[in-house]
């Protein structure tokens, strides 16, 4: 394997040109807050773990620049100074894309840090915002080995697997989410199969996905969207795996737009539907789906592919990017602290109150 | 509109050129029976009517060369060779696409003009099989029209329609089975919109059916097919109407992929799915959709878009272009006949049998 996605090298972020595969791997380095910005809003890099790590990352890019009178003062006014300069380079980064509550709860980390240490001077918040990323990212790496474990135990011996979009290495920093799980599964030894949704508009399935997984060895079938239920109708699928960009309290996802429709979809051929996300992909201030702002992108998307128009250009378009999935269309939500069941509200609640302290 | 699909004119078929919509609109004009097969294999002419007609017309092209002893000669062996050579002609065309029985059922039509004018000569034969092509061809401009009156009813006044696929004029001679109910809908003063599925991988939504709905100033939305879902899930989807490529006696139906997606996703809402399909369509001869062969298209049309390769090319690809959809999935067929509702077997039975004879 060894795809790594996205890291922080020689004072800068080097990542994955995702726009630019299957076809090349290149990599992008950003040296300053705005190029990992266009990065970010042009989906170079994506996935909502990958832009948890990218927005901390984005922090350290921004502080870079910051003056003050001198790096050892104590003087507060640098403090303070250098304190809304972090809030003015998050509140930057969190235009960049609306929907993975994964960048803002990074954000948020990283602001905690300056409030954690009101006795530290700019020279030393700077370590420890730098140290705070490095820790996200590490986490990252981390936690998608847990939440693998935890998931190939769902996968049936000789399964037909189902994913969509890409939840794999690209999503994250190397391992990933619903990828990661067969990954696990695949050391584990397990034999397995899995079909993966090409994902209009951006094909993530297709170009990302299936690029992944064919490294790895998967034996892996691309399929296009609307030919997953002529296949779960065929008994072909034995388990639907996605990932997250956002879970409300109540369990409900939001995810890469399709996901909804495969779990509809499962319900209806009565095929088990799993997500796979870290804590960080929980927003516990929502309490439901409804309150997640759905990212719309450009009609430019849908109305052609790599610059070759498809449809008439004067056609209206509807292109949101994500949907939100029922909870009571998930089977079960697998997390770097175990498997969580129905009834979510409660479940979720206890998997993670007793152990959100840092 | 006027949009003229297919057509018998000066001894040839003269038909447009799907590939090349929505950028070009080219004719084809096919002179011999090899190039109309090779115009419907690829998908040049495509939709169940439409390609009946051709069949019919295709039949016309290939009976051109036959050369008897004489055009008046009543020589039992020239009508014999005759109607061997119109055997052949028809398996050939019945090689082309395996899917829509409109073709089969039109070449059935074809054969037995001979078996029913047993004392015609060859010369006879060939005027008697012009005029059954062209009734053919009549018969589905007028059948579109009654099913577009029939259908029209369903249409709910400001109802937001959602269809996939092209089931329109260019689906058939010239007016269209499930676009024909929305056409006639607007004829008859009602306000609605549509929102197309684009319909990977050929992309027949995005290319065909916004071109004719825009020409026909029908509002008009375009989505990627995995967005119908949450469409639906936000009550922006009052109605589906979809064509058909095959109906078994007890109502399941073949029609493009996707399509039993959109009824699955249909039900989940509690929105009604309506086909809608002329007579031709109906194959009564088999019970029920398991019977039905779906034709599997070629991998390359999954693995990119619009000729730009989008996927490793080693990875393996299902591409089936149909699918069935359950009986119990489709709240009503409108056929030329009226609109059959459930149960399906015993209406279907009602509906045609009284007036199946020619």
């Amino acid at each position: 394997m060894s795809i790594q996605t996205i890291r922080w090298t020689n004072g800068h972020v080097k990542l994955i040109d995702q726009t630019k595969l299957p076809g090349k791997l290149v990599y992008i380095h950003c040296r300053d807050v705005k190029t990992l910005w266009q990065a970010i809003r042009r989906l170079s890099v994506r996935g909502a773990p990958a832009l948890g790590v990218a927005a901390a990352f984005g922090v350290l890019l921004g502080i870079k620049s910051f003056s003050g009178s001198g790096s050892r003062s104590r003087n507060r006014n640098d403090r303070k100074r250098f304190s809304k300069h972090v809030e003015r380079i998050s509140d930057y980064l969190a235009t960049s894309r609306p929907t993975a509550v994964n960048l803002f709860n990074a954000l948020t980390r990283m602001k905690a840090v300056i409030q954690r240490h009101p006795g530290a001077d700019v020279a030393q918040l700077k370590d420890l915002l730098k140290k705070e990323a490095l820790a996200v990212y590490e986490e990252d790496r981390t936690l998608c080995r847990k939440m693998g474990d935890f998931g190939a135990r769902l996968v049936p011996s000789g399964g037909r697997l189902l994913t969509v979009c890409n939840a794999g290495a690209l999503a994250t920093v190397d391992y990933g989410t619903a990828l990661g799980v067969m990954y696990s599964a695949k050391a584990k030894g397990k034999k397995f199969q899995v079909y993966s949704c090409e994902t209009r508009p951006l094909l993530q399935g297709a170009r990302l996905t299936v690029w992944e997984l064919l490294r790895s060895g998967i034996d892996t079938t691309l399929i296009c969207d609307n030919m997953a239920a002529t296949l779960m109708k065929q008994g072909k699928i034995d388990a639907v795996f996605a990932g997250a960009d956002r879970i409300a309290a109540n369990g409900d996802t939001a995810n890469k737009i399709g996901t909804y429709n495969l779990a509809v979809l499962a319900k209806h051929h009565r095929i088990p539907f799993y997500v796979v996300a870290p804590q960080s992909t929980f927003d516990l201030s929502i309490a439901g789906g409804k309150q997640i702002p759905i990212e719309e992108r450009s009609r430019e998307e849908v109305l052609g592919f790599g610059g070759r128009p498809t449809a008439p250009r004067q056609v209206k378009v509807y292109n949101p990017a994500f949907d939100v999935t029922d909870n009571a269309l998930i089977t079960a939500i697998v997390t770097e602290k175990g498997i969580i069941r129905p009834p979510f509200r409660k479940n979720i609640k206890r998997t993670f109150r007793p152990k959100t302290k840092d």
